[in-house]
């Protein structure tokens, strides 16, 4: 799982996004902050990152990233729906030309049978499209709450470099 | 300069905020979400903490954070009033009980004579009080942009354990 390490990866994705002049912002939940952090330890980061939210409450995800009362209502802050709101919000607010985000339940207490520890979303929405993933990280982190917080960046920035790759 | 690690501090603030029942909210430039990553990296952290901000950009300070565009136009983006203005703007947009707040110059570039890389000011507003530190952190961290990144965090950390103390 720890092939390129997370450094690595903010620096090639701040990079592919420098070269293509696009700029991007995070929506993150349950990473914290985590994946602007990364992005913003690489020099020269400002070029291509201008807004991070951290959105820990379901107020501030309405509030600021124009998510749903419904459909948190509906399916809850951890789903499909949520994180893929949460990237096209941050995305317009920020006027950026990508937004990502996570949503899910890092641990260790938080989980139910149907969305255990380590049930994960990640969102990519380009204005071109939206992406989003579910991740189920549980077992492949033994549990562990940073692990999973961590694997969830790795992940996000995977698929951004990949969608800009292919964009 | 490294007596107890962040993730001890932020342990230690989590605790005292869930002891006394108080919320913080980070309104972060310079860190770039380092400090609400540590902050949610605390399990239980969603009680005391709701709301982040990544302000990279000045328009995204005066548009989230309700810092005067007269401010960063005066002192400019790195200065005492505006990490004032975004904690006590954070705090009030995020209705939690304080605010904390970072804005700064971290390098390699981007530094003047009059303001050189490390030059860093943290605030704290609480409603009640308002606190800001200027930190002159080049020398100490030599220069290396991840060290001054974290020793702002460690100092702010420190301001906001002490402040609720206090209080």
């Amino acid at each position: 799982m720890n092939e390129v390490s997370l450094p690595e990866l903010a620096t090639q994705l701040v990079s592919l996004l420098a070269r293509t002049g696009l700029s991007i912002a995070t929506a993150e939940s349950c990473t914290g902050g985590m994946a602007a952090q990364y992005i913003t330890a690489v020099p020269g980061a400002s070029a291509v990152f201008e807004c991070g939210v951290v959105a820990y409450a379901n107020r501030i995800k309405t509030q600021l990233l124009s998510v749903s009362p419904d459909t948190l209502a509906r399916v809850g802050a951890v789903s499909r729906e949520t994180a893929a709101e949460m990237a096209r919000g941050v995305r317009v607010m920020a006027g950026s030309r990508i937004g990502v985000a996570t949503t899910g339940i890092a641990g260790p207490s938080g989980g139910t049978a149907e969305k255990p520890v380590g049930t994960v979303y990640i969102a990519l929405s380009s204005g071109q499209a939206e992406h989003c993933v579910k991740l189920s990280l549980g077992e492949a982190c033994g549990g562990d709450r940073e692990k999973i917080r961590q694997e969830t960046v790795r992940q996000l920035f995977l698929l951004a470099i990949r969608t800009l790759k292919d964009e």
